[in-house]
């Protein structure tokens, strides 16, 4: 992390700040938790802590991001208050931004590579990758140990993490008469957009008879698992350990936790699926659901009261 | 993908099918969903689609696989129609046909190779394989980045995905009177038999004192973790994300979806679980279960309907 | 393996045994189950084993570990008994002991590893892993294919599993007003404790501000999910395909299998969480937990009871 100083905070962010006391400003070295920060940290205070202007006081940081402005003047006299509204997002963008320059692009003499793979000259490719006859945008991160099969189309800023595995055969077979299991073609490719990322060991099989489809600024987690002919929308998180079994649609701006989704499934946009559900049935846009198998949560906060009441009964 | 023509069809397929219009056959590029298809597109129609004469009208491919004579001549006079009891087994059977001389087999110069494994002439081993004193048989292939630890033995055409780890330590552990686990000896191989295939980042590891056996054609799917000791038959669908614990038999022909199995839990053959299950006892063969845990699919469908109705009440 | 006499058994476990029939003892050349036992294969009979003093007579095992005397001398006259209160510690320890002599430190020339990294010098670093800017112990294994980011420090004893991904950067965003995720800072790093083993894929993330945190001795199995800032005490087994939210705590001494824990959850020690259970709430210390979501092991019992019942009705 590079020095951050007060001018490249007005400079990238003034706009929507007010800055209290800037002549305690330091420049700042490090980030950490809010109590155990020294003189030279970064802090925030979350919008959601209880007893927020108290952490103003107890904090040893110079520098503070919050969304309120103390009545006690005292308590921050010695301090740097930089007033926003959401105070973990300008934090983010605060530190992202004295991370930036530190992105440095090469690739590892030791990525194995197919002659026609069509890569970006500012990517970033770890050791041991092996990338099959694919694209790959600019400024995108290929960690170490990552696998590329044929037809993956990777667009620009993303991230993926080591161990990751994108376009391996999805898993489909008919049965002959006697059982024995015949693969279903896997011809598809798979097709990854702008600044997504993808996990450790996170695996998106390529698509039978056509794509598998990862919309922009996707964040997908590690141990994920994405099946042939899913189509996700954009600004979703997929978090750790879901598996989304094959011909999936999700839209746009979901939170999907730890969750299994059955295949043919769909999902609208703004959906919230809760940690650990099992979805089993298509829900609509702007919709939590819970459980396993999922509901909406309101059926699934009245299952829940009616079983404590059954167990204490 | 070889351009496929009507003369490999007949030669290899033809005792089962019947040919309508055979004069409006164009030799195959492709394959594509059957809404999107081109005029050299393969595509067929699946046994329970919905409307399927009207897809046949519909697709813009020359030659479609279907189950069944439409009425209305008119609808086809310009098309091929392949006539056969299973569509989607035929379709796959021509396409696996026309993909099969592409198989070339090599050893990639970086795999680490224990020197007294045994690796059959015409298998194809991936940039990274590192493979430990093991068998494996002909027409295998290891994707890049496989580990195979010591004393695991695969059959023939068998393929492994990338990421997948087969042979390591099981989890054993012996507590000591204060706490301490003691790692409990894991001393066993893994066997893995014919046309096995096992998915990308799964999981296999050794038995303890005996071996981890997987069947001739099961095919384990991405992220599949298998345990020591486990015995798992034939033909079996082990699907994404599946953890089965330790000392598990499996029988022939089962179906197994995203599920957890507790150890030493015994499942006959024929058996169904449902995506997202829990089982923590035996299965019997030919039953399906579901749920959490899991349940014969009556008493599943019955507690189901009932708790649907304590949310309404 | 290395052949296992009875003055080692003596010398390093005699306090604590007593052998009968020493006379039949033959040296030990391998491990079986008891009754595929061979005569030169040392063998134990489980506490909880149904009709043990049958399975004296029954194995072919010349020298038997058990925690008991049998009453019929005849049926043992012809073996030697090691008896002990845990036969399987002790097995296990026999075992272990005769094994131990096999580690040979190396670090293999294709480990692509930080100029600044710290390695022990009795360390084995398998082929292609790629090790950041990290701190290792003394005597500590890495099979191939691992990756450890930089921030990690390994303790000393301690085994990672092939495909293992240790400090890649922690899954936390804040939404931008349109629903853009921004990424938040992953600046944390990740401490691994002494004789902790990691499984095949595992993965354990970085922090974000602070430290991600293994304890010594914990056993984290094959593709469990470890987040950012995790602190996850002494003595645990973390069973295979466990996801740990983030910011969760866990004491010492706990069982956790296959099971969804929650972020920010507080898990005590001696814990158990049974088998595929999903953990949204704390658990004080010495508690048993099962279910979805999960409870007390009462009224959980209590629950399915009646769920049974509503079955059957």
């Amino acid at each position: 992390m590079n020095i951050i100083k007060i001018e490249t905070i007005k400079t990238f962010f003034g706009e929507d700040i007010q800055i209290l006391n800037e002549e305690n400003f330091i420049s700042i070295k490090n980030v950490k938790p809010i109590l155990s920060a020294d003189q030279e940290s970064l802090v925030f205070i979350d919008v959601k802590a209880k007893n927020k202007p108290s952490l103003v006081s107890q904090t040893r940081a110079k520098v503070v991001v919050c969304d309120f402005v103390p009545e006690d003047k005292e308590s921050y006299k010695d301090k740097c208050l930089i007033v926003t509204v959401n105070p973990k997002l300008l934090f983010a963008r605060i530190i992202n931004n004295a991370s930036k320059s530190n992105f440095k692009s090469s690739i590892h003499p030791s990525a194995v590579i197919h002659p026609e793979a069509k890569i970006s000259q500012d990517c970033f490719i770890g050791p041991y990758c092996i990338i099959g006859k694919c694209e790959i945008g600019p400024h995108t991160v290929l960690h170490g140990n990552c696998t590329l099969y044929d037809g993956v189309r990777v667009g620009s800023n993303v991230s993926i993490d080591s161990g990751a595995v994108i376009g391996a055969t999805g898993f489909g077979f008919v049965r002959e008469d006697d059982g024995t299991p015949v693969p279903f073609p896997q011809l598809g490719g798979v097709v990854i957009g702008d600044y997504v990322e993808v996990g450790a060991n996170a695996c998106i099989d390529r698509g039978a008879l056509q794509d598998t489809v990862i919309g922009d600024h996707t964040k997908i987690d590690n141990l994920v698992h994405i099946s042939h002919n899913d189509v996700i929308g954009k600004n979703n998180y997929i978090i750790a350990g879901c598996v989304v079994a094959g011909s999936v649609t999700i839209g746009d701006n979901c939170w999907i936790a730890a969750s299994r989704i059955l295949n043919k499934v769909h999902i609208g946009d703004n959906v919230t699926v809760g940690f650990g559900a099992l979805v089993l049935n298509n829900i609509k846009s702007n919709k939590t659901y819970m459980g396993v198998p999922s509901m909406d949560v309101e059926a699934y906060s009245k299952l829940q009261y009616k079983l404590q009441k059954m167990i204490k009964s």
